[in-house]
């Protein structure tokens, strides 16, 4: 974490009170620790900005696994991209559903690119892509 | 706004060196600034997940005016709900391409439903509402 | 508009049916009309990954017009920036709070930076940027 | 999938040809699989609104695993949740920094606390919650 610097941050009285709250609520030990957390997510979203900076990303793909080839096609998918894909887990969630959570490590160009091909293949029902971070510069 | 509070926040140095370099990138006069509306955000975020609480938001429309009966049609909607609907502002962007905002008060899930049906009205080309505030509480 | 083509579309009949609620729901007048109006946020949210691409967006801020010289400082701003925005919109909420709408017609590069500066100003509550379009490719 | 039906859809020529890119950009096999996605991310989105209704998601989380005690933390929480959690996949991003995924099921509401007290969580430097499907109704 390196050192911890303490700095003073002025705010009208009325809106730290509903801050802290809202703090409460989600369950935030204090109130640095929120501002630190809004600071960070903040600094990930411009990172992502960055076309070829590389960071870190989760794939979560839903499909029918009954669906002609598409275990295959995932599979060959996965394996043309697997210098970014580092992990894969996967969940069965009912007799047809699947659920497959990918971890990947590159440029956020390329991890977008590769979000976007696994998300278009036939027979996914549901993808996102989560724009994470390595955690080496926060 | 209300009395102001100073307060104390710890933070990694190399975090706060990071937010401070965003900080400076998006214009902000200081730190403080910048963290009062990381927090405000938050909270107009939580306050529109209470359907009934009164708050603002503005729509944005594009449209073809030369679409048949369009302009009618927006027109009577906006009559329909001119109890939240408050004001509107219409731009021509071209010959046949015009731009309205709108600006609404009311209880969000209200505002959510106007934005809906404005949105789905044929000949839209596209429609966004933004979420926003009174200004009352912050 | 220009000429209007007539295309199959295959889909899962539970898909279409739970579709087709939505699109009820949502009042949309048919089928089609839904999903041109997802076909064309799609095609927005591209076009603003372009960042030289001319397009239009509008930004939203709620301020409290006693903050010091916070309406000399937005009317400053909103000059230096006069070959982007086209138009304003003002709300008076309540006997403190604003509520302004800007439209803005340029690069989307060149309207994020602007929609950064203005809601970094000191004093605005609250700001967001509508990404939406000139209207002459949709 | 259920029985596969097939409809017509009305687009203008211009609107048609510019989707018709994307989706070729994008990777899809066709226009129709394309829509088809369209039409499954707002159901979902509509699906999220249910605050009851029975659904799943993942959560992304980044930590430095030498962050005091952050490990048996996690582990607790985990566990307190466990008839959500459905399972797990930890990544060693590097020396330092820990990356892992929850995937959960169960009511949207529920999946949101437990997300927002897995993140506010001291020692997380990122975290982010994907709203999918249990496949069932898509």
């Amino acid at each position: 974490m390196g050192n911890i610097i303490r700095f003073g941050v002025a705010m009208p009285k009325d809106l730290l009170n509903k801050f802290d709250s809202l703090t409460l609520k989600k369950n935030y030990p204090n109130r640095s620790q929120a501002l630190r957390d809004l600071a960070r997510c903040a600094l990930v979203e411009e990172e992502w900005k960055l076309e070829n900076k590389e960071t870190v990303g989760t794939i979560t793909i839903v499909y029918n696994h009954h669906f002609k080839e598409i275990s295959d096609v995932l599979t060959d998918l996965q394996h043309h991209y697997c210098r970014e894909i580092i992990s894969c887990l996967h969940v069965h969630l009912d007799r047809e559903n699947c659920l497959e959570v990918l971890v990947l490590k590159g440029r956020s160009r390329k991890i977008k690119d590769i979000a976007d091909r696994l998300i278009a293949t036939k027979g996914i029902k549901h993808g996102k892509l989560i724009r994470t971070t390595t955690g080496k510069e926060l």
